[in-house]
């Protein structure tokens, strides 16, 4: 072969630019509708008002800080952040209150942790004695103060202490330690939050929110303050936020919703639209009954399902695969499920797919928070028109 | 709260520096254990070498250009990338053979093709005239030439062509268009990698090779040379590299392995180590047998299995959220699975899960292409020392 120059630099070109229509996103994107997310924004922070208790979001949702922003502008109080470097984008865009809604453990994560609580005003979790006494120590030698909350294990069987004499004793002696102020406690049930029957999962939200007034309780009865009680996400905030016992909503997803999420049963009370799309391009359509798009398990996870196209196609994305996705229609689908002999990619089936090599369609990621962590930008849009491109800048920061 | 300034820069540490013991560095981290990782790419190598076909490794696998830089020093052909946007850090690394294995839609996308093919060796699949005549004019657009290889379908019903006839009139297309020549098939069978039993993946294999020469040999009959056969995974590199048919192999988990694959059955002849792990830190030990990984949904990918955990420590990887991974002895595993009404986590059990807080566990990946792409650096070390921090330059791009 001819001898080629060492190293060329090849520039890759923005997905997007403002002013561009939707069909000409390169894919794959995710692209956000600008007037659903402002709307479930809009939504989320009028619950949260109306029953006088505090909006977090949580960022880990989302990663972005513009979006943080928004939240922040329309009255959420700061943000959570799972991880402590997760905060670090966040910081740096300006955002000055943070909840880290985790354990924090080990010298290298304690020191940043440190670091961070001297730029911003800084909550983080604690369920271990020893732990406790380390992030005093990190606090000390970097002359910062962190609020610690008690985790509580309120149903979840995660982290947390499920023990309310160990959560006092906790809360003793964050009294007495330096560099740490004991601020009340997080009571987070993941597992609430997607129980799909409407009724249960008030009920299921009223237990946790029971055991956490009792932990409440408990350390009041001993004279301790408990004035923040952190908990709820996309799935409870509508009971966790009228329980009377929590002061604080972490939710996060309700911005953007996905399929995990559009399948629970919703109230007319609180409900929220697809706003998050991952916009995809049909680059082969090899039979009749299948066409494949550009976007798979880099671009999307499946751990709550495949995604789900938002357009009417006649097609259903069947399997993903590291960077493909493949689309049959409902005949090919049954065919498979059937197990029939015959094939189920025979183009025998007179019903075609309806889509040609190049089409654009939007893909309803099943699960947004690690689909976000996917990717570095946001393409923004409203009424089919791109408006801006927001990086997801703690895309990857799980330390 | 007091003034805070204005959007101060935290810098977040390096996870590990060379000379760095194992155990110190930052988590969740992928880490490479080097004599793992070099019995494996010489293994490889070898095995295309004895059979006298060449080794292409996928980079989609990896994503890192210093992977690819070895693999190539040890013998490789160049690489493959499944996307063209991929293969613009490997071209900035001086690799200067890529094989895009895919379909390549829309004017963005060939626009960026036509740029790699003017500094680098480059070919294409194709299964589509009207893609084909749109490779062609991009070519001549940027005065730039590309090798399209057809791509057919010998099984896995994704990609690519099922008629003898199409392909033929697909190579003839090829050698008449100006900007593109014609180099042969590509023939992926993506399902048969992970047949478990060896000998149903031979016998597998064998028929998606025998499809392969039928479609070669129908090329051959119209006066078409076919001289390039490229395909093969890990799964069935074995079989492939020994068929007498394919010319080229694309392999790319071989040089790490992960739990999908490691639930084949192998041979003596060519088989493979873990070298690839994720160290993740114990950061929650809240009952006698539970404790809690900082390594969840976002540090590794869960499509085909939960991560298992390398070294002996009673416990197993139950499930995995977001940025948590949730650990159980077998005991509270039986009990779960038991669906006894006695709780799984009440401390009941005798046996303790032996972690402390802080402890540093591997986990081998069960999905090693997607996990990869979850990661921007590659901590390697040897004999428990780290020995260099590569970055993973192609990750996230799928455009």
């Amino acid at each position: 072969m001819a001898a080629i120059p060492a190293a060329p630099i090849l520039t890759l070109p923005p997905a997007a630019v403002p002013g561009d229509s939707l069909a000409h996103v390169d894919t794959p994107s995710l692209v956000l509708d600008l007037d659903a997310f402002e709307s479930n924004l809009r939504a989320m922070q009028a619950w949260a008002d109306r029953h006088g208790v505090n909006l977090r979001p949580h960022g880990k949702a989302h990663k972005c800080p513009e979006v943080a922003r928004r939240q922040i502008a329309l009255g959420a109080r700061g943000i959570c952040c799972q991880k402590v470097s997760e905060a670090l984008p966040f910081v740096e865009a300006g955002i000055d209150d943070i909840h880290i809604s985790n354990e924090v453990v080990g010298p290298a994560k304690l020191a940043l942790l440190a670091q961070l609580a001297r730029v911003a005003r800084v909550s983080v979790c604690v369920d271990d004695a020893g732990n406790l006494v380390d992030i005093s120590a990190a606090m000390v030698a970097a002359q910062a103060q962190v609020e610690v909350l008690v985790e509580v294990n309120v149903g979840q069987g995660r982290c947390g202490v499920s023990d309310a004499a160990l959560v006092l004793a906790l809360a003793q002696q964050a009294q007495t330690l330096p560099g740490v102020s004991f601020g009340g406690l997080q009571a987070y049930h993941g597992s609430v939050q997607h129980v799909r029957s409407h009724g249960e999962r008030a009920a299921e939200a009223a237990r946790a929110a029971q055991a956490a007034a009792d932990y409440a309780n408990h350390l009041r009865a001993a004279g301790i303050a408990c004035d923040r009680i952190t908990g709820a996400g996309t799935g409870s905030a509508e009971f966790d936020a009228a329980s009377g016992v929590y002061t604080e909503l972490q939710a996060g997803s309700y911005a953007f919703m996905d399929g995990d999420y559009g399948a629970n049963d919703w109230s007319d009370a609180l409900a929220f639209r697809n706003s998050l799309f991952l916009l995809t391009t049909v680059m082969s359509v090899p039979a009749a009954d299948r066409a494949i798009v550009d976007a798979g398990l880099k671009s999307t996870t499946v751990e709550c399902g495949l995604p789900r196209i938002a357009e009417s196609v006649g097609l259903q994305y069947t399997a993903a695969n590291d960077e493909h996705g493949v689309l049959k229609t409902p005949q090919a689908v049954s065919a498979m499920e059937r197990s029939d002999a015959k094939s189920a990619s025979d183009g025998a089936y007179s019903q075609g797919s309806g889509v040609r090599l190049g089409d654009k369609l939007r893909l309803i990621p099943s699960h947004v928070d690690p689909t976000f962590n996917l990717h570095d930008q946001l393409v923004t849009y409203r009424n089919g028109v791109v408006e801006g491109v927001w990086d997801i800048a703690a895309r990857g920061l799980s330390r």
